[in-house]
């Protein structure tokens, strides 16, 4: 596509995905597509993107994709593949060169379990700043985060490896680092400091390429989330700057 | 293990998992590890059935799994599954001969994506019978319930296949089955006669042998709902009558 700015409703539909290459309907600032095209760089898979107004949506792409969710991946033969975890596991598999999931079944299984323990770390990059907003007590989610922290990082003590599944980064450092990436943002990376082992987890994770291919600023973030908690996010910011 | 009483805390814990087999973590009307015994039946796996008291776990049970949950699956070599769908995915993995799930990555996404859009089938069961108990208005749910079943239904006269993922059973119908079985019992099973596809593929569900290899009758599942329901499950419930 020639520009990053968001479709919305009414907007002319894109056309048809490209022989050569995948399609990503995503947002920006969307923590959960952040992960499919993590996956789609390491891999180094060829793809265009489309950034979708997600509070109001294109018909056609409620067409493709009832949810109306992203991540959506579209094939060239039009097949649709949506939620994030499913998009990363298809993609591995289609695109099986640098294979992010380990192979034995219960390595596999490990990982799976491990996301599925962690994966509430998304409700706190935004529900603890949304609520601090509010002068709400937020206490309670802080201790569930610290503790959440606490548990990775003894996990990291316990392997005695750079990343989560290994010395070598897999799917599962992937799927958990575009939250930690937002916790400078939501003013919570000061945790870190209590858990050093998953503090210098996210420093080996900055210098990975593909990390690095998709890395916003927090000032980005911290733009972006302003009018997200707002009720008025704004798609498209920091690209008023760029002539497209 | 000799006994399908239910292990509650302050028990021994069992032996070791013999070398022959794995051990299951079960509760004998989760349907959740209700899943994970179709795809152990279905495969002809050696497994034995360790059920938990869920109100009152052993505590050797909670040192194996913290999260406490059923099903959980534990080898000879001690490693430990959970989660039920992490456990049935792991299960096809590990023991390939008869596979559940489709090898191409599109049709194993797509068997993904069908179970996400479904899962929530799992709140109706419960939900709708005990908002009846309490006099409460269920016409909400009870709407949902029926979009989905009009959705499956449409989806089986699209495929017109006998089974939701082709003509072979494969591991979507086993993952929905346990809440099908169960419609009977939360009386919500009229609702598929406004959905004659989907009720002929219970009616092809009923007939396989996995599905037969771990049925109850609607009589015991609504004598352990009532208990449950209650605030008061009776775990061992029907086994009253046996001798172990």
């Amino acid at each position: 596509m020639s520009t990053e700015k968001c479709f919305a409703k009414g907007s002319a539909a894109p056309g048809p995905v490209p022989k050569d290459r995948l399609r990503l309907y995503s947002m920006r600032f969307c923590p959960f597509a952040q992960r499919t095209i993590l996956v789609l760089n390491v891999k180094g898979i060829k793809y265009d993107t489309v950034n979708i107004n997600l509070t109001d949506k294109p018909d056609w792409f409620l067409e493709k994709n009832p949810l109306g969710l992203v991540p959506t991946l579209e094939t060239p033969a039009g097949e649709v593949i949506y939620e994030s975890l499913i998009t990363c596991d298809y993609l591995d598999e289609a695109y099986p060169e640098k294979k992010l999931l380990p192979a034995p079944p219960f390595a596999k299984a490990q990982q799976k379990m491990m996301l599925e323990h962690f994966s509430k770390v998304a409700l706190y990059i935004y529900k603890i700043p949304k609520g601090r907003m509010k002068d709400q007590d937020v206490s309670g989610l802080e201790a569930e985060l610290k503790e959440m922290f606490t548990r990775l990082n003894e996990h990291l003590l316990k392997t005695k490896t750079k990343f989560l599944g290994g010395d070598a980064i897999t799917m599962i450092d992937y799927m958990l680092w575009p939250f930690f990436e937002r916790f400078e943002m939501a003013e919570l990376h000061h945790f870190l400091d209590d858990t050093p082992e998953l503090k210098k987890w996210t420093e080996h994770m900055l210098e990975d390429p593909a990390v690095k291919s998709i890395l916003y600023s927090v000032d980005a973030h911290r733009g972006f989330f302003k009018g997200y908690a707002g009720g008025n996010p704004n798609y498209d910011y920091g690209l008023e700057e760029k002539t497209n």
